[in-house]
C-alpha cells in the first residue's frame, strides 16, 4: 500500500474552501486505489503574512520540501496589494517556485465540449481546442540579476530588469516540452521574439538544439506578438506551446480565457526532483471568498495534476478526471459556467457531487 | 494652400500595392481640402537590402526626417529571415523608430459594424469595440542596454536584455496616453506587471504621478496576464490602454485580431515633435504579394491618422475615414473581409471604390 505525505496551501480568499473539498476528492480516489495520503496544511500567502509576517515562513517551505506533493489553493487579496515587494503574497508564491526549484509549469487549455458555451469565441473556433502551454518557471526576467532602481548617466530617475536565460535553463525546459509533445500531438510550438530580444534569439538556439532529441516531434517558431493574435484566431492550431516566464505568464492566461472557463483549469509545476507544486490557475477571488460560490473543479483537476505528474499515480488521477466529466454530464455547474437548463449548485455541492462519481 | 512633403516606405510584400492605393487616395482628399502633396519614395527593409545592403539607408531615414510624415506600407518576408540581427528587415524598423524618436505608437482597434461577423469572438461580444493601445515605441526592453551574449558565473552561455525605462520615458508617454483618453471615453488603463518587475513598479509611480495633470480622466492599473484576459472576455471595458514597447506589442495585436480584420487597421508613431510614422499594422503578407488580393483599407486609414495626428489637417482625414465606411456600405470588401452577399474585389479595385466616395 503506498503512502504519501500532501503539503496542503490553503492561501488566502476562495483557497481554504476549493482546498477542503479537493482532499476530499484526493482521499476517496486514493483510497480506492490503495493509496493513503498524509495531509499537513501550513500557511502561505496573505495568510502566511497575518499570521507569521512573511508571505512564505520557512516552516511552509521546509514542510513543502519534505512532502511528496504540494497543492496550493490560490493567494492574494485587496488587504496586502499595497504591501511593499517583498511583504507581498505574490512574492511568496514566487518564493515557492525557486524554493521547490519547478521549473516547468504545465498549463492545459482545453475546451470541454459540455462547457463550450462558455468561451466568448464563436462555438466552431472554441471547440476542441486543447493545447497545453510549457511555462518555463524559475528564470528570464522574473528572477533576472541586476533588478531595482537607480539612475541613469544623465541623472534621471529608472526602474529595471534582467531577462536572461542561460543554456541549461532552456535545455530543460525545452525537454520537458518536447516530451510532453510527443505524449499528446507531436506538435510543439516554441514562442520568443527572436526578431528583436538578444535572449531569444539564444532561446531558440538551444530549441533547435534539443529538437534533435526528438526527431518525431514537428518543432515551429512563433513570435510572441503573432502567437497572442493566433490564439484568438484559431486556438485549435497549437497542441503544445513552449515558451519563456513572462510569455508564459501573458499567453497562458490568454489561453486558459479561450476556454471560457477559467474556474475549470488545472496546472502542474514540476522540477529535476522533488515535489512538484500543483494549483488552479484562477485566483483567490476575494469577491466571492467564504460564501461557498467558488468552482472547485479547477483544485480537483490539480488534484488529478497531482496524481499523474507528481506521484506517477495515473488510475487514481483518471478515476478524479472522469469523474469531473461525469459530474459535468449530469449538469452540475457552479455560478461562473453556469447555463440555462443545468443544475446551479455551490462549491461543497460541487465536491459531493464529484464524490459521488469517484 | 497648403503642402507638405511626405514620405513613402512601401517596403516589401504587399506593400507597394497598398501605398500606391493610399498614395491616391491621399491626393484627391488633399486636393478636394485644398491641400498640395509632395511624394518621394525611398527603399526600406528587405526592398533596401536588396538594393543597397542595410535595412535603412541613411538617406530613407534623412529624407524622412526632413518631410512633414512619413507613410510606410511593409516590411520582412522569408528571404530575409535568416540574416544577421543588423541585416533584418525588422531592424530597419527599429533604426527607423529610434531615427525619428516616434516615442508613442496608437493603435486604435474597433469593430465596425459592417465587420462584427469577422471577429472569432461572439457578436454580442465583438460588437462595439472601440479602444485604443498606447504603446511605448523606443524604450524598454527593445533598445535596454546591456544586451547581447556571453557567460554566466558558472561558465554557461547566456542571452540577455535589460527591461528599463527612465522618468522622462514613461512621463512622455503617460501624457500622450491621458491627452489620449481625454479626446476618447475619458478612461485610461495602464498595464504593467508591477506584482513582479521592478522596471513595472517604477512605470506604474511615474504614471501614477502624472495623473495629477489629468483629473478628469479616471486611471485603473491592470496586470498584463490579467489585460490579456480580459480582451478576449470582455473588451468593450477597455477605451485607451497604455503599456511599455513589449507588452504593447503583444496586447495591440492580440486587440487587433479581436477586431477580425487586420487588414483594417491603421497606427501612428508620434514624437515630441518632427515627422510622425504611419502604418497598418498587418505584416507584408509575402503569400499574396504581387496578387491584386491585398486590403489596402489599413493603409488607407493610416493616410488619415497622417492627415490627423501628422499634419493636423482633420477635415481631409474625416473624408478619408467617411469614405472607407461609405465603401464597405456598398458592400465592397477583400478576400480578407469577405463574408456572403458582398462584392468581392482585389486591392486596386478597393481603392477605386474608395476614391469614388472620397
Ligand atoms: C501572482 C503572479 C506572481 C503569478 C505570475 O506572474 O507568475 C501569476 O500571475 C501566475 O501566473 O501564476
Ligand atoms: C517587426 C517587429 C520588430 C515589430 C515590433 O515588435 O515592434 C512589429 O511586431 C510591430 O509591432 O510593429
Amino acid at each position: 500500500k503506498s503512502s504519501y505525505n500532501i503539503t496542503l496551501l490553503p492561501g488566502d480568499g476562495i483557497g481554504p474552501e476549493v482546498i477542503s473539498v479537493a482532499k476530499n476528492v484526493l482521499n476517496l480516489a486514493g483510497s480506492l486505489e490503495g493509496i493513503e495520503f498524509k495531509f499537513k496544511e501550513m500557511p502561505m500567502g496573505g495568510a502566511a503574512l497575518d499570521l507569521t509576517g512573511v508571505p512564505l515562513p520557512e516552516e511552509t517551505l521546509s514542510t513543502a520540501k519534505q512532502s511528496d506533493a504540494v497543492l496550493l489553493g490560490a493567494i492574494g487579496g485587496y488587504k496586502w496589494d499595497k504591501n511593499e515587494k517583498h511583504l507581498k503574497p505574490e512574492t511568496g508564491l514566487l518564493q515557492l517556485r525557486a524554493g521547490l526549484k519547478v521549473f516547468a509549469n504545465l498549463r492545459p487549455a482545453s475546451v470541454l465540449p459540455q462547457l463550450v458555451d462558455a468561451s466568448t469565441l464563436k462555438k466552431e473556433v472554441a471547440e476542441g481546442v486543447d493545447l497545453m502551454v510549457v511555462r518555463e518557471l524559475t528564470g528570464g526576467i522574473y528572477f533576472g540579476k541586476p533588478r531595482g532602481f537607480g539612475t541613469n548617466e544623465n541623472g534621471e530617475e529608472i526602474g529595471y530588469n534582467t531577462e536572461v536565460y542561460a543554456a541549461y535553463e532552456v535545455d530543460r525546459i525545452a525537454r520537458i516540452a518536447f516530451e510532453t509533445a510527443r505524449k499528446r500531438g507531436g506538435k510543439l510550438c516554441s514562442v520568443d521574439k527572436a526578431n528583436v530580444l538578444e535572449a531569444s534569439m539564444f532561446w531558440r538556439k538551444r530549441v533547435i538544439a534539443i529538437a534533435e532529441e526528438y526527431p518525431d516531434v514537428e518543432l515551429t517558431h512563433m513570435y510572441v506578438d503573432n502567437a497572442a493574435m493566433q490564439l484568438v484566431r484559431n486556438p485549435k492550431q497549437f497542441d503544445t506551446i513552449v515558451t519563456n516566464n513572462i510569455f508564459g505568464d501573458i499567453l497562458s492566461d490568454e489561453a486558459s480565457m479561450i476556454t471560457g472557463s477559467i474556474g475549470m483549469l488545472p496546472s502542474a509545476s514540476l522540477g529535476e526532483s522533488g515535489p512538484g507544486l500543483f494549483e488552479p490557475i484562477h485566483g483567490s477571488a476575494p469577491d466571492i471568498a467564504g460564501q461557498d460560490k467558488a468552482n472547485p473543479l479547477a483544485t480537483i483537476l490539480s488534484a488529478a495534476m497531482l496524481l499523474k505528474y507528481g506521484l506517477g499515480e495515473v488510475k487514481a488521477a483518471e478515476r478524479i478526471e472522469l469523474a469531473v466529466l461525469n459530474t459535468l454530464d449530469r449538469g452540475f455547474r457552479t455560478g461562473d459556467i453556469y447555463s440555462d437548463g443545468n443544475k446551479l449548485v455551490g462549491c461543497k455541492e460541487m465536491g459531493e457531487q464529484v464524490l459521488k462519481s469517484v
